[in-house]
């Protein structure tokens, strides 16, 4: 079982808020990208990892938990879809480095262990 | 009830590991003064959060995950107690910002939301 929680608050860094007052957060795409290619996730108002989004986290029993950043939805959703896929095929969140896509490895903000039981 | 990660493999930025071979890991010296201090901690060997040691874990059932870093075993032990305490007073791990010393309100590298249950 794991569990992937979305901020639906971040900005690509860069991103420029005044160009249209209208638009969605980047994290909030991020999210709706998910959602339409069927991803069950959580969605989460601000992971405090703001210099680095957009941020999820992957997570689940018996398993590390992963912190990533650096997620552009128009670039990096088949790279997240990957490693999504393979940390749920995991059996303790610990994903092979060759089998992690280059954005993930690149934008890992933090990984905690499981909870000893 | 809480539990607080340290990683025992942080090197401080700057940190010269070529000055003394033998020196232990900032990291290690960090979890070790806590030790001294009497607070109860899971050592953890790298907790992916290189760039921004020293790095710990706050969390618990129910509570809030917080990621700190920035953490300097001589300068700022006096601060993470405080807020090991303040965190281990909340109900839900969410401390005040009045409440959070300088070198955490700066350094929170991520939260996760409690798991839902």
């Amino acid at each position: 079982m794991m569990e992937l929680v979305v901020c639906t608050t971040c900005r690509l860094p860069g991103f420029d808020p005044t160009a249209d007052p209208d638009a969605l957060r980047c994290g909030a795409r991020l999210s709706d990208a998910l959602a339409q290619a069927g991803i069950a996730h959580r969605r989460q108002e601000c992971l405090s990892a703001c210099a680095r989004g957009c941020a999820v986290v992957l997570r689940g029993p018996g398993r590390w938990t992963y912190v990533q950043g650096g997620l552009d939805p128009d670039r990096d959703l088949d790279d997240l879809l990957t490693m999504i896929r393979a940390y749920g095929a995991s059996t303790d969140g610990i994903v092979p480095w060759r089998d992690r896509p280059q954005v993930i490895r690149k934008n890992t903000i933090a990984r905690i262990p499981p909870v000893e039981v």
